[in-house]
């Protein structure tokens, strides 16, 4: 045995939500015991008395950005025309290695073990999950309308192909189609076709605002923004689509009908304004739901347990009806529910023997994570979906790979953040021509 | 000089919303200088280069309780009659004080430095701040339709008397009736009146609920709960309301014009499917609003950064306007507007001159807090405000006294919470006889 990790109290988030005090056994990367009192000999044991072992959080929507608290409190045309676009614009495959240093070793501080990305120059984003151990997928947000404003159907390909191989089973590659709006009506069919003859995944932002539902019906003789991206790539379980908040109830029948993963994002929804995505009605209608935070511009941390909460938040809150979302659907809606809609719930998504062993150990000793009550069953499950946040996350492991122990990352260095991502921002703001606008006053 | 908290980034919340990289020094409990390199002498000094140093957050809503994580996901009525009063009723004054521990100790360790606490045995609660240094108000919660379901008026008169003058200037009593529907009119009457005779606050739950509506209009021949109030105890600005949710726009010019606070409660409103405060009308029409976390049954830690962002984020979603609740307002509304709306304006609420030395020191090293632009002004109050939580504070200061220091509580020993609030609330809910139909299954 490589790994025990021992005496924790096991939230499995297995299809009968099963939790217990116990040890999981981890060998060659994959979780091979669980249960109270294991038998076992390891080379290696993390003690987790006194805390939660449950799986990794999988972040099914999120942008590796630097642009975190820059362009905040703006009228949406202002904050694409001035700020959003011109940064784009200016965007050099070192900010990518900038931001994606920053967002992954956020991840595995606040326990996030598996996320898709979707933005700019994928191989340096890549070359840092190569290094921080983070299992991830790469879709390079293609944008091709107009031409150059993202990556471009070749480049998307050729990333692809160069990454695919690369790192078996914990880096995968998709097309990443920014959206319906943003892309030709070619290209997309392209995208369809070509995913399918690789057998790659492809994720998409679809009904994210009542803009977009106007655009799809004035390009597509009056569809929804669904129905027509059934059209132009053929929906699919091998689709991940991001917000997906302006749904018919026929259009969530066809998301559940294909087999459609849907990203929910609720932070990023209520921060720009958007609408409420209707979580519940698609989950009952059968749509496979995740948890993303989308990025570090709109949401603003990357906090799955904030995130996870603002989930049964907002419906509770929508619905006028508390008893929705509980605590338990929440916990399952980041972790096995993203999972799911990513296509990876075999993989991973809960404690499970045979499951990679993607697991977090959080600490229940502070103040706001108590009182615990154990009396035949526990309130842990509450206490970490209404009460934990990311800091209180003491281990990560992906792969039976330790990540962090202790709150010290073990595979990226974060010694100097100025250095390593404030002096780039600065850079990045300076080449947009948009740093003298935003911060001298 | 007493104290010199040095070289941090100093966001004051001043009228002007001043921030600059400086110091803040204290005598005698009180601000005695704030700016860029102040050329002073201190007995003690705090470093705070890499950190924000701002006003420790106002708490303008809360009840002291152990129920974290207990009574989750019920239909209102069943959590109300089947678990929250039998357990109300059972209610014994050594649960309170292993309450006001547990919360007082949560409320150092993210920042808080004032609360009021509308609870039960207000002597325990007291004795416990009287310890742990923060600064309150004790409000015993009177509940007397039924009598006995709460403090009674002389219970609550004879603890005002009790401990008003017990720890000057850093402990209030005030009234705290519950709400119209749970206080019989002569006993509102008599608080209105005994109140300003003795010069103390009165804090209510006012327009919680489409009930509280519809109940007060049938008691009042069809006033709004607002309107009834006013009849009953005088509306004035020593009244602080919490919830109001149920307001039409002639109730919110009253609060306005009679000088009211409203205290809102943004996740607890959620949580429970309740409605969504008109907060920004409220604002623009002249209330004094603050902002509360309600208790840990219903938010479900204490945390004011995340209190703070919730209500922002459903202002911003509501309204469907990002620009709405900006990131300053947003940060103003936990600390002075909240001192503003419990009277306590001049005392605290912000980093200026005279004013009580209630100040935090916020790590802003983690990589969830960068990047920090420094380009004439910075970006920090947005990252306080979009990412920060309360595990990021590391410093907690009342009246120029030190309760925390790098995470370390000075004040109260969090040296056993199984035996110090996890044995009390299983105790608790065996008393009111809800343990084995919680937790046995």
């Amino acid at each position: 045995m490589d790994l025990l990790i021992r005496g924790g109290f096991v939230v499995t988030v297995d299809p009968e939500d099963r939790s217990f005090y116990g040890d999981v056994a981890i060998a060659n990367s994959t979780i091979v015991a669980v249960g109270p009192n294991l038998d076992v000999k390891a080379t290696n044991t993390i003690d987790a008395v006194g805390c939660a072992v449950m799986p990794g959080f999988v972040n099914c929507h999120m942008h590796e950005t630097l642009d975190r608290g820059v362009f905040e409190d703006l009228p949406f045309t202002t904050w694409l025309n001035d700020f959003a676009m011109p940064k784009d614009t200016a965007l050099l495959p070192e900010d990518i290695r900038a931001s994606a240093f920053l967002n992954q070793a956020e991840m595995i501080l606040n326990g996030t073990t598996t996320f898709i990305d979707i933005f700019r120059f994928p191989d340096e984003a890549a070359a840092i999950a190569e290094v921080s151990g983070l299992r991830a997928v790469f879709s390079p947000q293609l944008m091709d309308d107009p031409v150059g404003s993202g990556e471009s159907f070749d480049t998307s390909l050729a990333f692809i192909e160069r990454w695919k191989d690369r790192v078996p089973g914990r880096i995968q590659t998709w097309f990443g189609p920014h959206a319906m709006y943003t892309c030709t009506e070619p290209t997309l069919r392209q995208v369809g076709k070509v995913a399918r003859e690789i057998g790659v995944g492809i994720h998409i932002h679809l009904a994210e605002t009542p803009f977009e539902v106007r655009w799809v019906a004035a390009h597509s003789g009056g569809k929804t923004p669904a129905e027509h991206l059934d059209n132009l790539i053929g929906l699919d379980s091998d689709v991940l689509a991001a917000h997906c908040i302006e749904m018919t109830a026929s259009d969530i029948n066809l998301l559940a009908r294909t087999g459609v993963g849907a990203a929910h994002c609720p932070t990023s929804n209520a921060k720009l304004g958007n609408g409420i995505a209707k979580v519940v009605e698609m989950q009952m209608g059968g749509v496979k739901v995740g948890l993303g935070t989308d990025s570090n511009m709109t949401n603003n941390n990357l906090d799955m347990f904030e995130e996870l909460r603002m989930a049964s938040l907002v419906q509770k809150q929508q619905l006028r009806d508390p008893t929705v979302m509980s605590s338990a659907q929440s916990l399952r809606l980041a972790t096995q529910g993203s999972a799911d809609a990513l296509g990876m719930g075999q993989l991973v998504g809960s404690i499970e023997l045979g499951k990679q062993a993607d697991v977090i150990v959080v600490d229940l000793s502070a103040p706001h994570m108590r009182p615990i009550v154990d009396f035949g069953r526990t309130n842990t499950v509450e206490q970490l979906v209404w009460s934990a946040n990311g800091s209180d996350v003491r281990d990560t492991i992906v792969d039976g790979k330790v990540l962090m122990r202790n709150r010290r990352i073990q595979t990226l260095r974060i010694s100097d953040l100025a250095d390593q991502v404030d002096g780039p921002l600065v850079d990045l703001l300076r080449r947009a021509d948009v740093l003298e606008k935003l911060f001298a006053d």
